[in-house]
């Protein structure tokens, strides 16, 4: 089984935890895959993720005071694996599991994703649960100091016998439910250990291997960010996703820092292997975080995202409350033109960047098709230039060429690129992307 | 209550890990305790220190994995406060803790100490036991990231309401025990948060506060080093100690490593507020560790330790097995010439240090009585000179004298200091310490 | 020669830079001693310095561009010792040096400072200068790799034969002028070398030992700061002075900061060893900088400034323009009882330190007279209290005293402590000083 | 003109530097020209490089004491241009540069390159020498603190006007000279300036623009290394080389450390861009530095070396003196069948890397010729393995095939893949590299 099989571009789909935080339940699952299969599958959206604390009782109810409240009761079998609190999926009682959710998210066509940290629940170790099918406890296995830096909920796991055979417990389970997706965080960076990153390495391969152990193409997704650029090979390797950022939110030095970090990261996207900027703060987000809002990007910055999000072919996962999205949301996520870009075939690059400004170039290598998308970092309307020629665009076109005719993807509007030099007045914090025939 | 007021000169006594690691008991303590009350107290050594997990059943029962077992059983009351272990120390059984150790040690005329580790026992803080004298339980103020690298026992505490009430009552137990020396643990450097190695800071405020409150002239001593320089202040105010090193054991490149700490540390030596060179491994050590030894230390070595400790004003705390301790190794404490530079009067001087060498220059601020130490950094015998103009002896004393005779106290060697200049042969690692008179 | 003898309390005097930057001449050198032997010599001040380029042609004539003209004209012997631009110090002309200045400085009752850069000009190494009264040349001594960051005339010295020769040479000259003071820039802190910061410490070294050679008692003063209080005891060994900040200037940011770096070196202030908070920016400053002004700071952050400067017993250098202080100004600077604090016998400490306030606490060991500085971080007005237990005021005196009378040094205002609570409503940004009896 | 059709695939040659140092003549090089064009350029070996300080007068006259004599006397035209120094260039005489030497290359079928330190010579700034067809002088546009960290020479440029313009006339310079290749030094990595090393940022732009400009397809190669990850697409828009590593020597650990190096660096080696391995210290060596010798690697760790450097896709520069390589060293650097895996369609991957072995996977992507390579890092005979499927060889090949065929290339061993495991037993530090069929 090959991992970079199980997804042949960047994953899309939905996220709960920019709108509920830890506090989505079941019905609102299913509201918004019911969505999903209704509005969005039909242009590539697929995954449904269930994200942080779906284990625990109580989540949300001490929200001023805590986001995850410490030593809080968890849902969990005998051998240390947790379980959803059936109190917010009730399908899930009676050691049902993920299974009827999973299931019913099968059945609208769409694929089903967790979330998880890594490691053991912190409470077995100190019970001393037992591993499944060994005779190894938890204490054995847990690296009592290896935590994570912001929930309690979790000890890392040693780079020693019965580890693995815990995330082979675990994966079985997962499979057994019919989990596609696994998100799992405080792996990619263990940032606690500054001096120590990628402190749960071993983790990583652990979790490749009890996948593979599992014999289901579940696609493996890695929190937190930012990622470690020397880390890359390894990523590459073991895993399908893995963040490229701390939390991304609705705020335009966020987005923008964006730019620096799709840079760094343009060389190593390829298929089964994405590195990802985090999801999509669109439509109505917050509710969870007693912060609930229209996102606060303006039209333009949305514009911008998505275009670096699909020139730069991160995964796509989608913050908003799906059953409340306006329209206009709906149109930025639903253009297949743009949407074309994150296939296979492409291969993008910057062709430039500065305080001002970006340019993206990228080329479907099977049609030969190019785009070029121009952003402008300005506080007001601004001109943005480049140049057929700096873009490369002649290394795979006739380089006589006197006027190329081309399209912008979100107005529609068709320009002639004249001599090569390519030029437009673009919004305040906006983008324009424009396909070459 | 002035904590300035606790200990006049730099404590001195003797520590049970250098030999016992986690496994000292009753029996031993108290058998180390007769030696120092029989051979050592009449030349200043007072303080008998029992050090780390007292509290933990079946220490040392599985070395080769672990110095601390994780996740193992820890005597403790209702309130989470750790208790002695009664299978090592049986009179602490039916609630008596310490006391009755504390009476017999306290009955030969000495000290009683204790080692613990800041914070609240985890095992409590999922428990949700509850804090003495209030409605507050562990899990509100265990702060489930602050823990300690390399050992499993505690979670730190946040700076929030209940904690200091923790603090009190554990304050109050071991003053009702007769405590008089606390040697807290991963607090004076919390190295695991290497971004914020002072992550503790609430914690030593707090742990003074309680000393207070306590009543009783409890010596607060903090752990483990490299304390921070840029500390400085804040352990001169709140503490009494404050180790300047990782652990320090028998080997040269430690020793010669003091230097360095000893000259960065050397102005921050007040009655009251001693930087810490760690203990002494004189004699017999290493038993616990299952490498019991004589001291890797040659006598030029030991020789170069106890000068340079006691000149800079170190603590002293021995790690000897005392029972077994030979004649020559008790010569070398108790030179009472030597240990003189160690009272409130002494202010001492680097006056200089390259790789070859250094020299050291004390001053009893009431009596003008000078001396001057020379240490030989080479691998072979080597010629070390000093003027007593570099020393600033003259600041004191008459420039116009041409002749200063001086003893040598190790040896007794009487010499006559000629135009200033100092010179000595010294062995390879050692030291020669000159009284003038 | 003793160098903790040349100063027995922290300088005080009066420096070029603040007001005139590179551009000083020998007129307003006159006039603003002129001032200071008649407005301010009878309160301490005595130094008056020349601060930086006294050597180079045109300094400020392209100051839009340049603080210090690359690749311009020097004046220079045939020794590679830089001499005063005879532009600005007529008096210099024909050999004289600054010791026509000098002469008349000394004349005032006052003394003589210049600011030198480390090192050997560069075109002197270029042009294979000799050293005076050797064979080596300038080329086999500049190290063609150690710089300044911000200044381009000079090489930094290696540690090789000829180098200590050739600062004798200065120090010679420097001796035969009649200099006082030095300041020597880019030695304390070559925070161009961002991993070795302390990279000329071997011409630290060899300054010291050319001044001791010269016979003259020469202060010998280090910047830029931030010094390295891991290096603290060579500064202490080699220094009279050496700076803790980066300049320091008209802002209350950088005012504020202050209090940070005065906690960390304030067990470092003893005779002859004065860790320096940088130049007092009153009254008239910036014309050289183009930018012209009254101090930016309000009266109370002028208050905080001195209090603090005199109760750490900072060295005292006026930037200001003193021919043009107004009356308030002169008063603040005046103020004896507030200066006595700088005097040899005092020892202060920091009480306490937060984001809103700090105390101070000052003892003449001789007098036994104690102060208390209380200063508000607050952006208003704000009560701040201390405690005289906190101060450690009853280490010294009867700790039965209900009252303590004492006045505020600034306002004159007489309170009584009682119980030993001190408390006093202080103006945003300002400070208290009161004086106990 | 696209830079990245300079050079097709990783340009292969001879540097003057790991024989010769700075000290190599005309002839020299002409001989080693001579010895690539008989037995060399059949196999791509094309650039014959003349490396550091032609332009210096006596080098290596001092070499005890100096690799880089301080301030030393250089050849330069009025325009601050430096020159070839005519001992050791005779043919350079006269205005003629390095064109005679150049011609002669050429027609012997060879391509010619040149080492140029960043910036421009110090003394010219000191003597404000002119820029060709500007009014410009080169103190306006040196940099005065931009400086290299180990060679004297040069001062850095500003980033402003006059600076591009000195760039061009260079490399008109060289254009005429027939240069086909520049591997500037002190840019790659201005490791001086540990907080900013890519402070010549600009300057690179520079060079690339004054390329262009110049209208020849001259290389560009930046020294020294490591080049840093972050500025990866920078080099990739601006450089056709750069180098991965600081100097590389005839060193084992070295080589070893090269394996982390090239994963690092594996995504980033594409047409036109490539990260450089550096020289291949092979046959004799160290003439120049005072150690003549034959490489310090055994012959294992030399097929380890070339295999890594040709799968790696590096450049590949040979440090031997040409003339005296013996029949093995010969044999090792045309290899036609190692050589083949440099081309343009080979893409390569690391399988696996850890302390003892790596695997590397390389394949034609027109031809879908596939190569493994076994590295043994132990410090003896070891056994290596893969699996093909590891490799991601089914992604391209029949999952279905039992027996792949294959042939080591060194060795010219057949062997036979059974069920997709490759096991080989490999010397201490050596390498196989398989072709399969």
């Amino acid at each position: 089984m090959d991992k970079n099989s199980f997804t042949s571009r960047p994953p899309m789909g939905w996220n709960s935890y920019d709108y509920y935080d830890t506090t989505v339940n079941e019905e609102q699952v299913r509201a918004n895959a019911d969505y999903m299969a209704a509005h969005l599958k039909e242009y590539g959206w697929e995954y449904v993720v269930v994200d942080i604390q779906w284990y625990a009782y109580g989540t949300g109810t001490k929200r001023q005071q805590y986001q995850y409240i410490p030593f809080s009761r968890l849902e969990m079998d005998e051998y240390a694996r947790l379980l959803p609190d059936p109190e917010k999926f009730p399908s899930s009682a009676n050691g049902n599991g993920f299974k009827p959710l999973a299931d019913y998210i099968h059945n609208l066509g769409l694929k089903f994703g967790i979330h998880i940290m890594r490691g053991i629940p912190r409470v077995a170790a100190h019970n001393h649960s037992r591993i499944l099918g060994t005779d190894i406890t938890a204490d054995m296995i847990a690296a009592p100091s290896s935590i994570c830096g912001w929930n309690p909920d979790m000890y890392g796991l040693k780079n020693e016998p019965g580890a693995q055979e815990y995330y082979n417990s675990l994966l079985k389970l997962y499979a057994e439910w019919g989990v596609d997706y696994i998100k799992c965080d405080d792996i990619c960076n263990t940032n606690l250990y500054a001096n120590n990153p990628y402190s749960a390495r071993h983790e990583i391969e652990m979790l490749h291997h009890a996948i593979k152990i599992s014999g289901r193409p579940i696609v493996l997704s890695l929190s937190p960010g930012p990622a470690l650029i020397e880390q890359a090979w390894h990523y590459e390797k073991y895993a399908n996703m893995w963040r490229i950022t701390d939390d991304f939110w609705d705020s335009w030095p966020l987005l923008l820092n964006m730019f620096e970090r799709c840079e760094l990261w343009q060389n190593h996207v390829t298929k089964g292997c994405y590195p990802d900027c985090d999801m999509l703060p669109l439509g109505l987000v917050g509710k969870g975080f007693e912060a609930e809002r229209v996102t606060n990007f303006t039209r333009e910055e949305q514009i911008t995202m998505m275009t670096l999000w699909c020139i730069f072919r991160s995964p796509l996962m989608l913050g908003a409350e799906l059953t409340m999205m306006d329209e206009w949301t709906l149109s930025l996520i639903t253009n297949k033109q743009v949407l074309a870009m994150l296939s296979e075939e492409h291969k993008a690059v910057q062709v430039t960047r500065n305080k001002d400004y970006a340019v993206w170039f990228s080329r479907n290598q099977e049609t030969n098709e190019c785009y070029v998308a121009l952003f402008n970092f300005r506080d007001e309307k601004s001109k943005v230039m480049t140049s057929l020629d700096e873009c490369g665009y002649y290394r795979y076109k006739d380089v006589n060429l006197k006027e190329v005719p081309a399209r912008e993807l979100w107005t529609g509007k068709e320009v002639r690129i004249v001599d090569g030099n390519l030029t437009d007045e673009i919004e305040k914090h906006g983008a324009a992307l424009f396909k070459l025939n």
